[in-house]
């Protein structure tokens, strides 16, 4: 699993990890530090950072393979992209209807999209 | 909270439970059976079957919390539901461009709901 999609996994089961597991996890993938200089930072050992990390990693993506949570999420996004496209050109349309109908299906899309 | 919305926070996060939690609840909640019931079934005390329903409760409440999962998805359903009464309507306007991109917006939705 890349750093990319870990960082993903963060946003939706961040708030599962202990404190430390959070240190250490955000050191890594938002600051790009070695295990070495996250140790020294929270003045614990680099192999208590490589399990601190190991087990945040796990937990993860335990949540995501148990809920499919994040996946199902990326995945109403990307539908809600594609109506937000569509929607917007039926609104420019010039019979009323259409373009009332469109105005509702864009005020419906946006609770998507948060 | 209602066993209505227990059930629905089941649906996301009751892979997480033990394999007893799961037994207490199902029989619980899908089976509407007594905690005097479900301990004779599985052979437990009264007060085993209420200790596992209480941790499988708070954990599915605690996911929730810290996740927020269920109540996004069931906010982007309702969401799909609007959009596919107004899309659906669109699709049946003369203008062919109008119904291409109804079709479009249909299609997208159908993604949001399963």
């Amino acid at each position: 699993m890349s750093a990319i999609d870990l960082i993903l996994l963060y946003d939706y089961y961040g708030d599962l990890l202990t404190d430390r597991q959070k240190e250490c996890f955000e050191m890594r993938y938002y600051q790009d530090l070695s295990l070495g200089e996250i140790g020294e930072e929270l003045g614990i050992s680099r192999q208590g950072v490589h399990e601190n990390l190991s087990r945040a990693e796990a937990l993860l993506r335990n949540m995501e393979a148990k809920t499919g949570c994040a996946s199902r999420d990326q995945a109403s996004r990307k539908a809600a992209n594609t109506i937000l496209e569509a929607a917007t050109a039926l609104h420019q349309n010039d019979d009323p209807v259409v373009s009332a109908l469109a105005k509702k299906i864009l005020s419906a899309v946006q609770g998507l999209e948060e």
